[in-house]
């Protein structure tokens, strides 16, 4: 786990705090349990979030497939939404619900900024367990 | 954390996945971040688990009021159901309701094995969201 996913999983655990959810980190030693864990994980009794997060200086980031495999795993196990959440320096925070994901032709996971900022939903519609299209 | 502590929680990990569950152990460094995080948080889309782990070489165990206070915070936000997890050595994992804690002089808690073998749930009671009671 590098450092600045460290800074920005404790960001996105403290927002999650602080709208109400109790949230926590995965250890960082999960991998060692190969175990299938998320980056975070948040719930409020009634909204159940799974998510892997991604931080980058650049315009993309790219997610392994297996990354996303275990993140399903997880989730449709326990019992919770998973998302990618993107955090684009100088950006706020979009989470990529997983069916919206590029796939690359190895097999692999891409987002740019321009499909987080489309298809991807805000900090406020994750925790709201709706979504822009259902205020319509 | 002691190393002990460490070794029960990745047991009782490994009971809850064989037992369906996705379940995630907190991180070690849960203390810096000032959140009050279970040790073991588990779940199967019907049943969410907040445990603190204790184990010991002896016949009883004390758990700080505040690691309680903490444990019903969490739980109450998230939507989970508490239990202090109870391994005594050379014993099998009793799952102690919060209500049926001994609360000692000192206003912290206490649990004993009489008390564990007693009021006290095994492990297949408390994934299975019942209580022997109900089998009679």
């Amino acid at each position: 786990m590098s450092k600045t996913g460290s800074v920005e999983e404790r960001d996105l655990v403290n927002k999650l705090w602080d709208a109400g959810f109790a949230a926590m980190r995965a250890p960082a030693s999960g991998g060692a349990t190969k175990r299938p864990l998320p980056d975070v994980l948040a719930g409020n009794s009634k909204l159940y979030l799974a998510i892997e997060v991604k931080s980058t200086k650049q315009d993309h980031i790219y997610i392994d497939n297996e990354k996303i495999s275990n993140l399903i795993e997880f989730s449709e196990i326990f019992g919770a939404t998973p998302y990618v959440g993107a955090k684009f320096i100088r950006k706020p925070w979009r989470f990529i619900k997983l069916e919206d994901l590029h796939v690359t032709r190895s097999n692999n996971f891409r987002v740019n900024t321009d499909l987080a900022f489309s298809k991807g939903l805000d900090f406020e519609e994750i925790i709201g367990g709706t979504k822009q299209t259902r205020l319509i």
